[in-house]
């Protein structure tokens, strides 16, 4: 196998080669050698197998043989050693709070929030607090094979625009809330700043543009409504909270006698590019709303244990067929954006909750972070697998660490043995942002100097 | 701090310097600079700190200028922007698995068991196996900062010479069953093999040998009796399987109308020297049965999620005071050997089954890894803590990566983003088995070979 595929690259670095059949077509990209898993409908994988890329697409997926008699690239990465995959695909994160991370852990969540969280933000919370933050988290993401997030936080507007810089994909939702907060003091000023950067962003080849109401118990029922509208008026997502603690349900319960799901599908709030996250304390009726409406759900395992929210119903959700991605959450709760982490612990946790070892098995966790969260995100024709036609957005996974010695199965060892660190080669929309653990589009010891710099505000802010 | 930390290194590199007060005395090996995290009695924090290290002992713990003043080091480790703490202990694994990890995973137990691991152990289990899976697993835990582990495998003394010769501290037991096993046909056969065992490393400076009855349900009365009255005889360890699973519990009931832990006593089977892995169903009788022995406790948070036996009750174990350590179990239902990764599991899942997100801090679980781990195995006078007299077992652990950025915390940083990748120096006994990722002991390309050529026998048995 070794030596066929070194005859294979030797072809496919030659300068000019013709095909039996004719010239071949220069690509810009090729990613040839490992195993490559295409997360397509049937679950194809090639092993060995090859990518080629053209711009911003994937043009061929197939063998290294087939790849390199087609095409003729620009640039090519040997993935030898490597299982190359569809970027990961975090559905729940608010980018910025990487700055809070381990700022004060293993307090009960309200003492979290009021004593730490909310005190930071208020003190430190402004456009230079998002894009230093934004761009630490993209360094982290981007080395980690994250390829599009989906964010909830406020400024989105400088967070669309660092995400942009670094060249990661991003579903950004503008924060509406009924407090006064660093972007906006009501909420009113919260929606008219969602429309303005969804009208700013609307066509944009990496930005998707949405609106996050927070959640049903931070804002009433009409700006709710108003947050669904403005989505449906530009057709961009609706990002928001749901049923992460058992205090919401009692709030829906005390002041609207219903579920929060029953509740927002009461005010017409559902659509089919809303994405809720998190969904842990639903009935069976909720699953039935939020599947009757293609709500994509974003499962936050490592969130839920940490600030010990509770197990979501996963099972119920994949029995359901309802389209259940994976998200970190914010960094504040998790204390990372490794999405390595998030499909162990989305398989760890699912098999702990249901008392079945057989539950989440490794190849439904990658789902769950790959085509599963392009489709919760209404996004499955553009991303989510190596189809061709779709944007290339890819990673290579090293397999050479002593902890993954032997290899018996490649998605196994994805989902349990494998750190976002493996990750060798981050590419977004045919870019290469990481090549080989060598960044292109941040300067990291700056990236994290500036962090530093702004932590120390962040600590001054809770003294 | 920096400069001033620079003066004292170029100090302590100097080959000849007078302190004021005389000579400085010659010690083996200087570790200076990063936070130290000493885990004595008043879990004392030296930042910046440093550790003077004599042959196999820690002869003094202290700033980086008194122990420069005090020391002239023959070898000194910079370690700067990184934290300095005990080894990790793990206690309990089954070293030589690492060669079926991923073989088989998201089975039920019985199918996982009967149709892969008990047969792949049937046709490949031997001597050679066992020195080729404990190469592989020593190298992974030295490379993620484990420096003592438990073991309960066959073929044990073959076990202890690769551990020996890789430098790690081990507590190995050689299994007594009741059934017939790769190194013994009875369970007479097994208490022999454990008794020389035991002669022929009770005195050795790395190798604590013990016995392994492996379960109240794979043995008979006779023979438990028998290996607790062997660990009595040599005064070493005795460790045991304990209620890992419903089933055991009722296998308990229906055959001794007690629990595991009670007809345990029944017997007198428990000591002071008993190690019981996974104890998840346990009464409160129970946990009172295992305080008042001593008995120390080995949680294993992955592998009881992954295999979905369910969750110890971590919090009344600690409430009860028993001595409660951390294991990874296995790689085969793990998958690794990474004790970052049982923190962090430890943590979160005590926080998700109590609801409580105040539930085992990191400084717990950090405790859980070294110093409870000590104490379980009964070593705590030798190992677990940074502190003149204790044997110098030590890592040091990298805080630059992104997902460490920033740092508000040490200890939160250990337990909830940190990995094995990023631990830099690993030393065990005052010998540095890893310099800055460079191994010594082992040779990695040799080691993986011989994994990856054994792994194919592996995948012939289980055809």
């Amino acid at each position: 196998m070794r030596a066929s595929l070194a005859v294979v690259l030797a072809l496919l670095a030659a300068t000019v080669v013709a095909s039996a059949q004719g010239a071949r077509r220069a690509v810009s990209l090729v990613v040839i050698g490992g195993t490559v898993l295409t997360e397509n409908d049937t679950r194809q994988v090639l092993s060995p197998g090859a990518v080629a890329i053209n711009g911003s697409d994937i043009v061929d997926v197939g063998t290294p043989a087939e790849i390199a008699a087609r095409y003729n690239a620009a640039q090519t990465i040997d993935a030898r050693d490597q299982i190359v995959l569809p970027g990961l695909i975090n559905t729940h994160t608010h980018a910025p709070m990487v700055m809070f991370r381990g700022l004060a852990d293993d307090l009960a969540l309200m003492d979290w929030l009021q004593k730490y969280i909310f005190p930071a933000e208020a003190k430190t919370v402004s456009p230079d607090f998002v894009r230093t933050g934004t761009r630490l988290a993209a360094l982290e993401m981007i080395q980690s094979g994250t390829t599009t997030y989906t964010d909830m936080y406020y400024f989105e507007d400088e967070i669309a625009k660092a995400t942009k810089d670094a060249g990661l994909r991003g579903v950004l939702g503008q924060t509406v809330i009924q407090f006064p907060v660093a972007d906006a003091k009501t909420p009113a000023e919260g929606l008219a700043r969602a429309e303005a950067f969804i009208q700013q962003f609307k066509n944009d080849p990496l930005i998707v543009p949405a609106v996050a109401p927070h959640a049903m118990y931070t804002l009433d029922a009409a700006t709710l409504q108003a947050t669904a509208a403005l989505g449906r008026k530009y057709d961009v997502p609706v990002l928001i909270h749901l049923a992460e603690t058992q205090d919401e349900v009692k709030t829906a319960r005390d002041e609207h006698q219903n579920t929060p799901a029953g509740y927002l599908e009461s005010l017409g709030f559902w659509g089919p590019k809303t994405v809720a996250a998190h969904g842990i304390w639903v009935t069976d009726d909720d699953i039935a709303i939020l599947k009757k409406h293609h709500v994509g759900i974003s499962h936050n395992p490592e969130s839920n244990m940490k600030l010990a929210s509770g197990a979501a119903p996963v099972l119920k959700y994949l029995a359901a067929g309802v389209n259940l991605a994976l998200g970190t959450d914010g960094a504040a709760s998790n204390n990372d954006l490794d999405m390595f982490e998030a499909m162990r612990q989305a398989s760890f946790l699912a098999k702990l909750s249901s008392g079945n070892p057989t539950a989440v098995p490794a190849q439904v966790a990658l789902d769950m972070a790959t085509i599963n969260g392009a489709k919760a995100l209404g996004m499955e024709a553009l991303i989510g697998s190596l189809e061709p036609g779709k944007r290339a957005d890819l990673i290579t996974v090293s397999m050479r660490a002593a902890r993954q010695v032997p290899m018996y199965d490649a998605v196994s060892h994805l989902v349990y043995v494998t750190r976002g660190d493996d990750v060798r080669n981050t590419i977004v929309n045919g870019k290469v942002l990481m090549r080989d653990r060598r960044l292109s589009t941040l300067n990291e010891a700056e990236v994290l100097a500036q962090a530093k710099a702004l932590a120390q505000k962040v600590r001054d802010a809770v003294q």
